[in-house]
C-alpha cells in the first residue's frame, strides 16, 4: 500500500485500546505512528508487556505528540475528560479523530463540530462501535413503519446493575420515531404477578433477562396477524467493536464535518 | 387389527372434540363406537356437518350410552361439570376415561381414583395434552438440579388476558422443587423503568410477551458460568394436543389407577 | 369515510381470496363492490356459504364486470392465466390491479406496465405479500454491506418438496448484490458426512430443515469477530399476507406505473 | 469446613488446568495440595506467573507426588498419554481421578476400572465437562421416545475444520437409541442445490453452520403435528467446563467404580 493511513492510538493499555492497537497492526492499509498514554512518556511501546514488535514512541503530552508526529487519524478510547482534550488538540493539528464515548456534552460536541468544519476535516464520535448492534437498531426503526406491535427482550450477564439496558432504551426511542402510537397487549390484560409484562416505554414492552453465562444480547420482535419478524444481536466479546472502529477510520478520511453515532455513516 | 380400542368421544362438535374424532378415525388401532353430545340424541354423527362417513350414534344421556355401547375408552373434552359426570359414569361401567380438564376439585379426583382402583381400571386426567410442553416442564425441573439461575420467557398472541401464563407458573413451580433457593440477578440491580426484570416467582424471573401473530410459545433459559441451556416449546395449533390424547388412550388400557397429569406417564 | 376505495376481489372462494374479502370487509376505508368468480354468475355473494352479509354481485365475465361496476382497485389472487386476463382488462377500464402471483412472464409484465403508464394509473404485482418476509430480505441485503459472512437456515413443514425454499434463494440472491465475494468457512474444512455444510450459493451456505409442526420460517445469520446479527421471519398462517395486500391497495392509488415486488414500495 | 477435599491438579499452566486451579482456589470445600507439571519440579506454584498466593509444590514425577502428598482427588486435564500414567498412578495410591479426555482406549478404560474397583474407590473419565451440553444430549435422547422427527443444527466459529461436530454426532447417536426408525422429510423431497437438507445420520438431518463470532452452539429441534420442542446449548467460554469438574470431584468421593461420561452421574 503506497500511502497507509497514519494512526495515533490513545489509551493503548486499556481493554479497548489494546484491541485498537491490534486492529491497526493487522490492517495492511493502517500504520501505527505513535501512542498517547498517561504514563511511560518517551518510552517505546515495544517495551511494554504485550506489545513486542510495536516500535513507536509513547507520548504523555498530546500537544507534543501532534507537533512531532505526522498523523492522519487519532483513535481515542480513553475517558471523556482526557478524550475531549485529545479530540480538540487533534482537530487543531488537522488530525481526524475517531472517538468512542458517551460522555461529551452537547456544548462540547458543538464546539468540536465547529472546529472540524473550520479545518474542513472529519471527526467521528460514537457511543457504540458494534456495527451489528447499530444495524439492529436501524432495522428496528425501519420495521416500525410497518409493524406497530413490538417488544424488546435484552439479555445480559447477572453482574449488570441497570435494567433495561442503554441499548434497549435507545432502540425503543428509535422505534418510537416511526411507530404509530399504541398501547400494546389486550386492553384488559392483567398481571397476576407484577412485572410480568415488563417495562413500559411509550406503550412498548421491554424485558430484561440477567443470567450468568450470558454476555450481551438483544432481540426485537415485531408481530402482525400471522407473522413475526425478529432482529437479534449477540455480542460475544469486545472484538466486535473493532469492525466499527475500522469502518470509522476509513470513513473519517472522507468527511469534512463531525458525525455523532455510527448509524449516520451506515447506509 | 384384530381388536381395535373401542372409543366414545364426548363433545364431538367442540374444537378439541372435533380433533379427537379425527384422531380416532385416522388411527387404525382405534375405533369410534359412539359420541356423547348435549344435542341431537338418536341421530347419526354422519348427519352433522363435517362428519360424513362417521356412522355412529349420538347419545345425549351418558348412562344410556354406556348401557348400550360396548366401549373401552371415553375421551372427554367437554367442560368440568359435564366431564365429571361423564367420567364417573364411565368408570362405573368399566370404561376407562381420558379427560382433558383443569377443572376438577381435589375431592372429585380422590373419588374418581377410588372408583378406578375399585374397578381395577385406568383413568387419565390431564390439564395439558401437549407432549412437547410437558417435556419442556419436565426437563426444566431436571435441569434445575444443576443450574440455580433460570428465567422464563413466555410468548402469546395479544388476546391473552393473564400474565404470566398458567404454563409458565406451572413450570416455575416444578423448577422450584429442585432448585437451590436463590434471589437471582445482581443484589444491587435497579429497574430504571419498573417491570423490566419481570415477575418474581420464588426468586426466578418470568417475562410475558404479547404480540399479534404469536400463538403459544415458552422458553426456559438456564445460565451458569460460560454457558446457557435453553428449552423451548412452540405450539402452533391444537393438533399438538392429539399426540398426548393418543398416548393417553394407549396407556390408560394398561393402568389400574388414576393418573393426574401427563408428566407421570412420560418417562 | 367520505370516499372509500371501491374494490373488486377475484377468486373469493379460494383460501387467499377469502382472506382478501374479509380484509375488505373489516377495513373501514375499503368497500367491496363486486367479485369475480368462475362460477355462480349473477348470484349475490351472500348466497355463498361463509359470506352472509356481503350483498354484492358475482360476475363470471371480467369485461362485463368492469363495464357495469364503478371500481378503483382489483385484488386478484387467482391463477396466472386468469389473473393475466383480469389484470389486463382492469387496466383497460382504468381499474388499478393488485395481483399476487409469480406466474407472469417478462413479456406479460412489460405489456402490463405499458398499459398502466398509458392510462397513468398504478399496478402492483407481488410474488409475496408477507411484509415481514420482504423486510427480512431487504435488511439482509443491507447488512451484507458490512458483514461478508452469512448463512441462511430456512425451516418448513415436512410436506415441502423443494430445498432450499424459493424465499431462501431469493434472499441469497439479494445478499449477493452487496456482499463482498467470499468462500465461507475454513479453507480446509471437511464434511465427515456429506451435506453437513448445506447448500452452497455463491459461497454462502443454506440449510433446509423439514419437520412436522413447522409452518414457514427463515433466519439469516451474519457473523463477524465477536458478534452475530440474526434476522428471522416466522410465518404462522396466511393472514400474514393481508398486511401486504392492504398496503398495496393503499399504495396503488398513488402510483402511475407498474411495480413488481413489494420490496420496491417499502422504504 | 472441617475436612476439605484435598486436590492435586495436573497441567496447571494449560488453559483448562488454569481454570481448574482457579476453581479449587475459589471453592471453600476444596483445597489445593500440589500440582503436577512437566516442568519446574520442586518450585512453588506461586513462583509461576499468574499463580501468586498459591503456595503448593510443583511435582514433575507423579510417583513422587503421590508418595509425598496426602491427596483425595487428582484433576487431570493434560494429554491422553500423560493422563493415563497419572490416572493409573493415582488409583494405585488410593487417589480418586477426575480426568477430562476422549483419548483413552477401551482396554485402558477396562484396566483403570478394574484398578478402581480393587481399591474400592471412584474414578470419573469425561470427554465433556459442560453440564449444559450433557443435559442437552440427555434430554434429546429422552424426547426421542415421543418425537420421531428431529433435526440438529450446530453452529461454531469458522476456524473449526470438521462438520458435523463431535457433539452433534454423539447427540444423534444417543437419539438413535430411542427413536423409532424413520427417513425424515417428504419421500419425494428434492435438493435443487446439493447439501441443502444437511448430513443424513440414520435418517436424521444435521446442519453445520460456521461463522466468525460464533463460539460453540447446538440446537436440537423435535417436530410433531402442531408443535416443536427445541433444546439448545450455548457455550461461550471454557469456564463452562468447571461446573462439571466441580460436580465430578464431589461425586467421585462417593463412587467405588469407574464412570465414563458425565451423563451417567447426572440424574
Amino acid at each position: 500500500m503506497a500511502n497507509p493511513i497514519k494512526i495515533v492510538v490513545a489509551g493503548p493499555r486499556g481493554r479497548m485500546g489494546r484491541e485498537a492497537v491490534n486492529l491497526v497492526k493487522e490492517t495492511p492499509e493502517f500504520e501505527l505512528v505513535a501512542v498517547l498514554d498517561r504514563r511511560f512518556d518517551g518510552m517505546r511501546l515495544s517495551e511494554i508487556d504485550g506489545f513486542s514488535n510495536l516500535d513507536v514512541r509513547i507520548y504523555t503530552d498530546v500537544e507534543e505528540c501532534f507537533q512531532n508526529v505526522d498523523a492522519d487519524v487519532l483513535i481515542d478510547l480513553t475517558v471523556p475528560e482526557t478524550g475531549y482534550v485529545h479530540t480538540k488538540t487533534a482537530l487543531l493539528h488537522g488530525v481526524r479523530p475517531v472517538v468512542g464515548t458517551t460522555g461529551f456534552t452537547e456544548e462540547e460536541i458543538s464546539e468540536l463540530r465547529k472546529l472540524a468544519e473550520e479545518r474542513d476535516i472529519g471527526c467521528i464520535i460514537a457511543p457504540n462501535f458494534a456495527v451489528g448492534a447499530i444495524l439492529m437498531m436501524k432495522f428496528s426503526q425501519m420495521a416500525a413503519k410497518y409493524f406497530k406491535n413490538v417488544e424488546i427482550i435484552e439479555l445480559h450477564h447477572d453482574q449488570k446493575l441497570d435494567a433495561p439496558s442503554g441499548t434497549a432504551l435507545k432502540t425503543a426511542k428509535m422505534i418510537s420515531v416511526n411507530r404509530e402510537k399504541k398501547k400494546q397487549g389486550h386492553p384488559n390484560e392483567k398481571e397476576t404477578i407484577s412485572g410480568a409484562r415488563g417495562a413500559n416505554y411509550d406503550g412498548m414492552h421491554i424485558h430484561s433477562v440477567r443470567l450468568p453465562g450470558l454476555v450481551a444480547h438483544q432481540q426485537v420482535i415485531f408481530g402482525a396477524p400471522g407473522e413475526t419478524l425478529t432482529i437479534r444481536h449477540d455480542s460475544y466479546n469486545r472484538s466486535s467493536f473493532m469492525t466499527g472502529v475500522k469502518m470509522s477510520v476509513e470513513t473519517v478520511m472522507n468527511l469534512n464535518t463531525l458525525v455523532y453515532g455510527l448509524e449516520h455513516i451506515l447506509e
